[in-house]
């Protein structure tokens, strides 16, 4: 029987008889001659269907195939200089598996609404097939880099009693007799790992119900959070930098074709290497003030601010010591200015945004109390937290990086609900 | 400056001085010898405390070291065959970073809601922490496996509209202006996601609202699920047999001394090889027959239908073939049987239950959209899983491993809860 064989290994197959099963992507030939593209999900190759080469009513069949019909072509690979690939196969037998009805998505221009209402057609879609492809690179990278530094996985739970950052934009549901949030991050369940296996990350969804309706918001997005204890914030954006380095490399490496169908300026990631520029948040502001910017010092960094900021740089930029009023409550204070966080912000370049919020932990108690409190966090929740502060507390840091904001940029797209399979937005819980 | 070492790593700095940073376990000694134990997460050596190495305040602060205190280390590291990996630490420098109030988790027993409820700290206990190694190698894995063979990571919404196998037992939220469900598999998108890519895996948490308070139930638990175009059910057994077998080969690789830690008898797992046993529905109902099990006829299989199944094998057994009527909408019928579904259970040897369900997929549209009327479920929202089966439909299957039923299995622990850093049970959603 002919082997079945996958066109993204169809140069082990040079000269052999193999069957390829996928799906029409293109059909074009007159008189004797078809010439289908098909595509098997692992890369496309063109099947030369000559007449004379099958038996006629399957060559028959063959003309009324549709875009995205299925089929099953049995042939010979064969070298060809002017294919994509270098392949291509001369086919013998076709097997139609099923006749697609017309395909709704075409390469005429959609609305976005289409697409995304389509959005498992859409994913067939060369471009978006790319940005999942880039997008299972960068997940890889990232899981890897901590495995090989001896982190340990440590899955944080979804449902928490607690609020992290604030309650307005918690998702929530009722839990038998109580009620339970969807979590916002991981990070407080880490801080507590971090104390039993010294390094350790999660990688998971989380949730934020911002009545957001930007181009860089997600209810649903995903997170790899690091914790690492006996760290202080440079170590921390050490390990942020190597990370962000590692996982543009493997991009680089290892999805060159797919980031050429993204026409992405490649160069400007070969340029991603550290050491990245670090500047503190006062630095950060005096950018804001040469550009005449909207911006209230005090504040955070909105989106506008932000891309001004990242202009400045042809890397990522960190950013540190923010006004601990705009930071989370557990951000360790600057011992030489209290009033300033021990925290780093790293931006993208080329007007990206924040991809990564991180920071050190406060480690002493009292502090702690006394932070919650000032919050208005209800203490009985956050006792298991304070926990980590009375046994063996120590100097430790950690961070967060958007999954989807980092597709985004090393992809070069503009519009975030490309970057994840299923995007849910507040307008959007379908398909 | 003394190098930072971790214990993983101590066998390179034989004869070297380091700086070990962590936590003490445990104290012994007396007159001008102390004995501590230091744990850092990534493994446990004793340091070896002389009176005359260290200044006098220092061995004196030494002696009030309490468990869990947070220490520096600096020491000589020298070989000991006496010693668990074969190294001790000669010190001549301790820094006492925190002080530990009394620990709550003393070698004594005690009972499971207080370890529960202080979960965060049972976590730093050896027992457990092997578990989650185990559970983190399993994962990657799993992970692997799929990469190694071409799978593209696709990760499926948490949120969506369609309850895929009943409504009864769906966790619910308000969703801006409408409601959401948390997702309990991400099969339906894999389906999609399978026609794009050819073979595809989602890996993330899911949820079922189960009013279940038995040991191998969780609210919250991870799954990951490929999905294969162009495969039939034989094809899916041949990719979860292979599954499995790689997994248990990794874990017994790279994880021998947690293996040990949990005393867990390692000939059951080595002799995890393919191929697994494969037995009909019809086949196992032999089984309970013969033992006189309280089961009808027509029924699925229950925890103890399973134990006594899984008690004739040494190996996993894939059971096939379960009356459609037990099975979800989307599973193909056997064409010689039609009341038979093409569908696989994998079930764990020793009594660990289920831990694989899959099969073969409906792929015919009009078959679909009977089944989907007769199960009452509404055709609008599942529009978008039909079209699947108009553009280019193919024989396809997949299949969905628990993570934590797995790591249950492997570990030979008998509670689901400890297989998971912080489980979610009906009665828990703490710490």
């Amino acid at each position: 029987m002919t082997q079945r064989a996958y066109i993204a290994e169809i140069s082990n197959y040079h000269g052999k008889d193999v069957k390829i099963h996928g799906w029409v992507y293109n059909k074009t030939g007159k008189g004797k001659l078809l010439f289908i593209m098909i595509r098997d999900g692992t890369g496309i190759i063109q099947a030369v269907i000559f007449k004379n080469n099958l038996k006629p009513e399957i060559f028959e069949a063959c003309q009324n195939l549709t875009q995205e019909s299925a089929i099953i072509v049995t042939g010979t690979v064969s070298e060809d200089q002017r294919a994509k690939g270098g392949y291509e196969l001369q086919a013998n037998d076709v097997e139609i598996v099923h006749i697609a009805e017309e395909y709704p998505i075409s390469p005429k221009e959609h609305g976005t609404d289409f697409l995304m209402d389509n959005r498992h057609l859409w994913l067939r879609s060369s471009k978006q097939h790319a940005v999942l492809k880039i997008r299972h690179e960068i997940i890889r990278a990232a899981r890897n880099y901590f495995d090989n530094l001896g982190f340990t996985l440590i899955d944080a739970p979804i449902f928490t009693p607690n609020a992290c950052e604030g309650t307005t934009s918690l998702f929530e549901t009722d839990y038998f007799d109580t009620k339970a949030y969807l979590t916002q991050s991981g990070q407080l369940y880490m801080e507590a790992a971090a104390m039993a296996f010294g390094k350790v990350y999660c990688f998971g969804p989380t949730f934020r119900a911002e009545k957001s309706k930007t181009r860089r918001h997600l209810t649903e997005f995903w997170m790899i959070e690091p914790e690492v204890a006996f760290c202080d914030l440079n170590q921390d954006m050490d390990l942020a930098e190597g990370m962000v380095e590692y996982i543009v490399t493997k991009v680089l490496e290892n999805r060159q074709d797919d980031l050429e169908i993204l026409e992405r300026d490649v160069s400007k990631l070969e340029n991603i290497k550290r050491p990245f520029p670090r500047i503190t948040y006062d630095e950060a502001v005096e950018f804001l003030k040469a550009a005449d910017a909207d911006f209230v010092q005090g504040d955070d960094f909105g989106a506008t601010d932000e891309t001004i900021i990242s202009e400045h740089f042809d890397k990522p930029v960190m950013i540190t010591h923010y006004p601990a009023a705009v930071k989370a409550f557990y951000m360790k204070k600057d011992p030489q200015r209290p009033e300033r966080a021990l925290c780093v912000d790293m931006i993208a370049p080329e007007g990206y945004g924040e991809i990564i919020g991180g920071g050190q932990r406060e480690d002493d108690y009292d502090t702690l109390l006394h932070d919650i409190k000032k919050h208005d966090l209800p203490e009985h929740a956050f006792q298991w937290y304070l926990d980590i502060r009375k046994y063996g507390s120590v100097p430790h840091a950690g961070f967060g990086l958007g999954i989807e904001r980092t597709v985004a940029w090393i992809c070069g797209r503009p519009h975030i609900r490309e970057t994840i399979p299923f995007p849910r937005t507040m307008y959007r819980l379908n398909p």
